[in-house]
């Protein structure tokens, strides 16, 4: 059976809770690579998030790709211009 | 003249600072890449920073790696265990 691509969008939970969901996806399933998805303020849990699993549980992982690019989001209420906020992907994958 | 490689640390400046910084960096020398580094909660102003350069500013600048690390910081007054923070360095390099 081919290996699966999963991906974990990184939010404002605890960090512990999104190393959590990782560890399970690449330990219960075929999943050979999963992608970190994060933007705004989230990029920095999904770094840390990245670092944790690879450094402290699944040390057969290496990190495949980094990606940073822009997203227009939809203006706030009260607001009337659209806002540009930048994300980040970063794909784990087993060695 | 060979290119040289520079270096600017993101902390905790506005934003803007540092994408006025790069671009004067990269318009007045020979310098042919630029290493954003950040740790912690500067991750996202990082990212924020080569974004802003790239999509508004110099167009012909591309992203040429992004790698992400860990560091232990010695401990703070108080604390007697050291911490683990997460560290990013993005390259900017003309294409």
């Amino acid at each position: 059976m081919s290996e699966k691509s999963a991906t974990v969008f990184i939010g404002s939970k605890p960090t512990m809770s999104y190393v959590l969901a990782i560890i399970t996806s690449f330990s219960s399933s075929n999943v050979g690579e999963i992608v970190l998805k994060a933007r705004g303020r989230a990029i920095t849990t999904a770094v840390d998030v990245a670092e944790i699993v690879r450094n402290r549980f699944l040390k057969d992982l290496k990190v495949n790709r980094i990606k940073i690019a822009t997203e227009e989001m939809p203006a706030r209420e009260g607001e009337n211009r659209t806002r540009m906020v930048s994300t980040v992907e970063i794909t784990l994958a087993r060695e």
